[in-house]
């Protein structure tokens, strides 16, 4: 029989077999799954009481609180399309976004209540800019809880659009689907362990791809979701030791902060059974350090905006016996195998698998329910990235014969040294391995002879020395002679990230570059 | 994007991702899933080049081997509808399948050749009886593997047709699409564990409800499936111990077969992790009796052919914390709650539900993706079971607010005595805690007074002794007055079963009711 896929109907199961469990904790307020859907339902009524039309776009300008959570409901059981913003980015991206998105109506934390006020001019197609600690709650208690029929909805209509908060070029508009969002949901089921007791914490903002991609799941499975609303470790700590939290997702930089916070081991932190990383790519260390602190399983995930996100997970296989606990973390620290519901490829120029050797470098593409509709109203972009099917991710690779993929770079941030393919990644995670290093970046840099050369920007640990010399003593007994940063740069300060926590690679790389004609890239 | 949910995806996947591990084991074959994908793959060609076309039924008359878990895949990429027929049917139910479906293509094990010659003159929709011994392999080694193109195939048609063994009437075939199929086997993930080491024992008939619904789960998961042709209890520890198996499901009888045998505790079967109970309604002495001889997880699943099969297990819930070993056997022996994808309510005759009390009781009822298309060249039957679109499940039952489902009777075997609804299996489950006692079964039989009363019918275990006095006298101990069987009758013989193992009640009920006119059922 054809029921339509939609996340509502998640929300349905939660009120029917969890009503009266904890669904979401937001701050010092806690709801039942039944509340939840409740107010959820009320969010659909307001919306359509203030005139908002199927495939209208509703935003979001908030840190992770109910509200964003009740969105993700809401404003799809009312036909129109949820669009969570990210905070960090500047008034003019802010501006570009609304703009090209046309939105309707705008919910927003009073925390950018100035920031609002200077884009009402310039955002011409908002008609209603709403504070969430103002006049969220008024307008849900003067509206109607109603269930959605969910055999009215249309599978292949658009629930969310997510601007990608890309290192470099303008934000696009990343069409899902409610089908998208139902399938990927059940999909990543695979990844996870003890779901009964599952708490879920949600660490990552919930306007990025790697923290929406958990709450669906969570939903269905009538998991309690706690919101950390912002990323602070003590913080994260607290909430971990509070709600007795069993799953998060960190990106790497996250991970680093709670390894290296001062409260680190002061809080009771037994209940993690789970973390996962992603938004960028993992070292065995890394996950070797979170298992020791932690003392639970850390594995990684992969994807991105366009693909809803997940592609892959590093968890456990079966049929894959690791041959040390070495080889486990290196497992473990890979973006990993393929989730069901979608095909996960390593490809040269022409779209040919590259051997399975785990040397043999080529491009992630990827085709099945996760990947996106298109950019909104970018139908060229759209076609850039696609070769029928299959979604190019820019995400250049290694894979084995288990159908690990094991990413070495961006695919514009390959360093060509010479008519070699040098992994900037390779070498971040060599220089990192050093217990000095607090962050670091390798980018292309010039030269006259080879072409490209790596060059490093280290951030050394408060208190920690560490000269060029020594850096580099260090990595010839880790790296080929030609990947050796020809030059190493220290950093006092802490490199430039985006809103993920992602190192904007771009900018340090054009430090080098100032002058000359750079590589056409992409 | 949109790729349609067909199962042949999880033979892809199964290919891509698990290609040289271990895929199927049938007797003393051995197939990788690269093989298992190639030889499904060959016979979609042999049957195309048979001109097999688009919805022709393909059948099966076979206990469980490789040849039919190919023909899952095989006969549905060649676009055709895999049609399993229960091999325990009688000539005359057979032809009157075959007829009625019009089957083009039937596969056969040489155990049934004499059946297939008589069934032949009447047959005459057939125009090819494959021997799988003699000629399968040949026909296959004969034909190209070449895979399908997913995006040519129309979710929405019909993969398999089952012909319901139900214990009365007409057998009807039911219809699941692809789509059907696919989301099943996502859905009921979340009733397993352990899914990473998992080594599935395909120990009930794969042409049966229950049989056939891991498979596809299994394949999806690349797990190892291990065909127990009929099963025979010491073929099954063997098997168990052979090959490291870790789940499998069980009906009850099969569960008492093995409990009773005189091997168990001989074979090593510390692999195993789950046993699922399904099939017929289970007692919490099963289950403490299974977990106590396997030391494993024993939970139970629910569903019918209708319903793919699964709608409920009741594998452990989040929020739910049994008070004691005894109530957490109580629970695991219920049909559980919902797994996702589907809606079940125990509801009343208004279709109102009735109070989650664990006491009202009504017909259980669903809806959602696991609910057939309808039965094959039958609506008014199929309009018969179904109010929009809710599924008539015709079993009784009552629930928690947990959303529990606890099975007390088929509609038409609840015994109505004085305008007293009493459960027929409540009382079997009486009967059933006694040790002396190796099967029972409890039916509706006439009574001048009250309309009707309890009839038992008792198998004692060998060489156990058990009056009538007695178990009147254990039964007065736990169930109310009214509920006590009025007649018992001790049988040396087996009671009378159906291919699934169910007890064929309609005859045990029709040998009280003769020359009266019956109760009208149903």
């Amino acid at each position: 029989m054809f029921v339509p896929l939609t996340p509502l109907r998640f929300l349905h199961r939660a009120a029917d077999v969890f009503g009266h469990h904890t669904a979401i904790v937001s701050g010092d307020r806690t709801f039942t799954y039944a509340e939840f859907a409740g107010r959820a339902q009320r969010l659909a009524s307001a919306l359509e009481g203030l005139g908002v039309q199927p495939g209208d776009r509703v935003a979001f300008i908030s840190f992770n609180n109910n509200a964003l959570m009740e969105g993700y409901y809401g404003v799809i059981q009312a036909r129109a399309i949820v669009m969570p913003l990210n905070v960090r980015l500047s008034q003019q991206e802010m501006t570009g976004i609304l703009n090209h998105a046309g939105a309707k109506v705008v919910f927003f934390e009073n925390d950018f209540a100035p920031l609002v006020e200077a884009l009402k001019p310039d955002c011409g197609s908002v008609n209603r800019w709403i504070s969430i600690e103002d006049e969220y709650d008024a307008l849900l208690a003067a509206a109607e809880s109603k269930r959605a029929d969910i055999f009215s909805y249309d599978e292949s209509s658009i629930a969310e659009l997510f601007y990608t908060s890309g290192s470099t070029g303008t934000p696009k508009g990343v069409m899902l689907s409610h089908r998208t969002l139902y399938l990927h949901a059940l999909d990543i089921i695979t990844g996870f362990r003890e779901l009964e007791s599952m708490v879920d914490l949600h660490t990552i903002p919930l306007f990025h791809a790697n923290g929406w991609g958990r709450p669906q799941m969570s939903t269905m499975l009538g998991v309690k979701q706690v919101m950390v609303r912002r990323f602070e470790p003590g913080h994260v700590f607290r909430l971990i030791a509070e709600h007795k939290a069993t799953h998060m997702c960190l990106v790497p930089t996250m991970a680093n902060a709670l390894l290296n916070h001062t409260e680190l081991g002061q809080h009771e932190t037994t209940s993690l059974k789970q973390i996962m990383i992603g938004g960028a790519a993992a070292s065995p260390e890394l996950v070797q350090r979170l298992e020791k602190a932690f003392g639970c399983m850390v594995c990684c995930g992969y994807g991105m905006t366009e693909t809803a996100p997940v592609l892959t997970t590093s968890s456990p296989k079966r049929g894959v016996t690791p041959a040390s606990d070495a080889d486990r973390a290196r497992r473990h620290a890979m973006a990993g195998w393929p989730v069901p519901g979608v095909e996960v490829r390593v490809v040269d120029s022409n779209l040919e698998d590259v051997p399975r050797d785990m040397e043999s470098i080529g491009e992630v593409i990827a085709r099945g329910d996760h990947i996106m509709d298109g950019y909104y109203r970018e139908p060229e972009q759209t076609a850039a990235v696609m070769s029928g099917a299959w979604i190019h991710t820019g995400d250049m690779a290694v894979w084995d014969n288990e159908g690990f993929v094991h990413i070495v770079d961006r695919k514009k941030e390959i360093i060509i040294s010479g008519g070699e393919n040098i992994s900037s990644l390779e070498v971040e995670r060599a220089i990192f391995a050093h217990e000095a290093v607090l962050e670091c970046a390798v980018v292309a840099a010039p030269d006259e002879k080879w072409g490209e050369v790596p060059a490093a920007i280290v951030v050394r640990k408060p208190g920690a020395e560490l000269s060029e010399e020594a850096l580099l003593a260090f990595l010839g007994e880790r790296l080929g002679r030609f990947k050796l940063p020809r030059v190493i740069r220290f950093s006092e300060d802490a490199l430039p990230k985006t809103g993920t926590g992602k190192i904007r690679k771009n900018i340090l790389r054009e430090s080098f570059w100032a002058g000359r004609a750079k590589r056409v890239q992409g």
